[in-house]
């Protein structure tokens, strides 16, 4: 039986898993796939502080570049954009096969890396780094390879999907339930990259990528996070028979071959399957011209979910370097299936609008007209009585129109006297 | 770029939806993948039937020896166990790969048709043959590579997933909603394949096989199919807040190794995943040891669904050929990870269970003194009075106990003369 070594470089939560998940399930691949993974370098600055894996003797280094050097396969679970790619590019510079769980720096510097893979047929796979454990990526690529992707919608922060769960079950405000997912480990005590959006921009973009064969990075991908989300509009939106999650959204018109990437928080139907998505799960909904609509769900994140995905890579690659295919499946296709990216203030959508108005006659009817102007048009409607007789909550439920009409419209209407400016805007997807 | 040519032996639903969908889709597979795929022959003893879809020119012939000859890659679309063998056989003896969706023929054949394979290096890939257009297999032999298969759920027919979804909906009878199934072309003039559970076994099976590494065929699968499930066996199941499923059940315990491989109406949570799964829907719920749960859903036939996996499969083929590799994933392995099968008889399992007893003193004393000798526990019960005032409906739930003893103890509780002699009995699971 052929013989592999695989070096990892970091020895963080997700290094721990993959050593363990070698260590433990070596010789499960080894009699499924015929390849034996031996765990030859495992390499961090810091080697003495316990990860609950017994790793073998002499295998710990201080040194990357002696994983690099001595391995067959490199997995990068360094994380970051700065070092993390100088080992990627040193090993793929060496023909070496690269996995890696890195999004951030997937999505920033992918073309960079890829090129660099090209050049010496190395593979770089990186299923990890899209929706933890489920095999999106694989899925995506290969499965789906005779589909034209029309539709994905994603779940795909963990953090993000814990909290709107659990305010949408017990009613708490998001900065409770925030600071209770800090001590649960569920949120970094830096939150931001999770709650502002932006790691599920990155996963967003790198899907989007693989689906139109165009390696997007960050600047077409919208990005909204979820702390303006309120336990009052998550209970408005229960009453109107939608849920509130962090939705990646990533459409194609079918007639035009326009596309839209964006990532907000959305009003998704309760009876929707990605509306029983919670907790830390994530899941990816995929609809393609032949395969139909199609849903993979799953642990988004932990030390053993994402060691399963970097374990999976760490097979295919290792299948491809004993067959000697390289590039087997390109690392990212070329295939530029689309025409043309829809900026933002041109989507349509549906939308959700909450205003706190003054509660005497006539407020309704110059919010509607102004509404009607704007050629935008009212699906349903609830006026609800505050604490405060004085003022009337007002939630709406529009049909389809352009962004920049819903935005302009907003801006009319906080202009009126019995208008508190505070209006909210969600947007819907009848899913 | 390297051109393959492909051969369909077959020109039904499937045959006709994966043409169309090389034909259509071509462009964007050489475009992602960097592979030609040309439809070079479609064989059919029927070449003149409309198929709605438009081959080229010379591509049809009567004659499957030639598509065997002439293509680089052979698509079995015929089904059945005879003729479709020895096509397959024929391809792989020329070391040419198979893609097929024919699970009854794995299920019966598949160690014949493996062993074939490997003999010539030859690819047999057959992603359709469960699930549909769900990459099911690739996920579960690919993806999962790193784990140990602890469970599988699937919800893999669907014409009995129709039916039962369709029954819960209306409250129409078996016969009434099998009967319109048959009109709308979800279940077949013969149905017993279907409706016996015989398909959704066939599909257990290769599940069975993939994950723990022994190709089981049909033998160890226990079966029972839909036909006594009865509208007051769903209605009931839904006031105790469960729905009722033809599920597919692969189950080891991580402690003994032990497994179970079954297939049988089954009581699951009303707010469980897979009780979303509605009308011709598949599911699969694989729970493995590092990933944890995971749903993967979809259409789990019709042409267009079918064909996408078939097609996903076609591309894997040929790049496994552009690039040298022969069985680069094994059709399937011999890992054996598993000790031995539980008999029917042993399994442990909660269920439910419906009486319909003579409403007058002692009856229920006599039923629960019979349960409670065979140490049978009751979780719940429910019991309503009938149209007929002399009889009574009591539906119990009960906690885990052992097959035989809850066999026995209905037998015992069949043979007391204030109980009519059909006791239904569901076998439960806490999904």
């Amino acid at each position: 039986m052929k013989e592999l070594g695989v070096g990892i470089i970091g020895f963080g939560t997700v290094g721990a898993g993959v050593a363990q998940c070698l260590l433990e399930n070596g010789d499960v691949i080894a009699r499924r796939d015929g390849v034996k993974l031996v765990l030859k370098r495992v390499a961090d600055l810091d080697i003495t502080t316990d990860r609950g894996v017994k790793i073998p003797d002499g295998v710990l280094t201080t040194n990357a570049m002696e994983a690099i050097e001595e391995c067959d396969i490199i997995v990068e679970l360094v994380g970051g954009t700065t070092i993390a790619k100088t080992f990627i590019l040193e090993a793929l510079k060496r023909g070496k096969p690269v996995v890696t769980a890195n999004k951030a720096l997937l999505a920033k510097y992918g073309e960079e890396i890829f090129a660099a893979a090209e050049k010496t047929g190395a593979d770089v796979y990186y299923e990890a780094s899209v929706g933890g454990g489920i095999p999106i990526i694989k899925s995506l690529r290969e499965g789906f390879a005779g589909n034209r992707i029309r539709r994905m919608y994603g779940i795909l922060n963990g953090t993000c999907n814990y909290i709107l769960t659990r305010m949408e079950r017990t009613g708490e405000d998001f900065d409770v339930v925030l600071k209770d997912a800090q001590k649960l480990g569920y949120a970094e005590a830096n939150p931001s990259l999770d709650i502002d959006g932006f790691d599920t921009a990155h996963k967003t973009a790198i899907l989007a990528s693989l689906a139109y064969g165009k390696w997007f990075g960050m600047d077409p991908v919208y990005v909204e996070g979820i702390t303006n989300v309120s336990m009052n509009d998550i209970r408005c939106a229960a009453s109107l028979g939608y849920k509130v999650k962090l939705l990646a959204i990533i459409k194609q018109d079918a007639e035009t071959g326009k596309l839209e990437i964006r990532v907000h928080p959305t009003l998704i139907p309760v009876n929707s399957m990605l509306a029983s998505v919670s907790d830390v799960f994530n899941a990816v909904r995929v609809d393609g011209d032949y395969v139909g609509n199609t849903l993979f769900y799953g642990r988004g994140a932990g030390r053993e979910a994402t060691a399963s995905a970097v374990v999976g890579d760490i097979v295919d690659v290792a299948l491809n370097l004993t067959d000697g295919a390289r590039q087997r499946v390109p690392s990212y296709n070329k295939a530029n299936l689309f025409t043309e990216l829809v900026p933002m203030k041109e989507i349509e959508t549906r939308c959700y609008l909450r205003f706190t108005v003054a509660d005497k006659p006539g407020v309704l009817a110059k919010i509607t007209n102004i509404l009607a102007t704007a050629d935008i048009s009212i699906s349903s409607l609830i006026q609800n009585e505050t604490k405060d007789e004085d003022f009337a909550t007002l939630v709406m439920m529009t049909h389809k129109a352009k962004e920049a009409d819903i935005k302009n419209a907003i801006a009319e209407i906080e202009k009126l006297d019995d208008v508190t400016s505070n209006i909210k805007m969600i947007r819907i997807e009848d899913i």
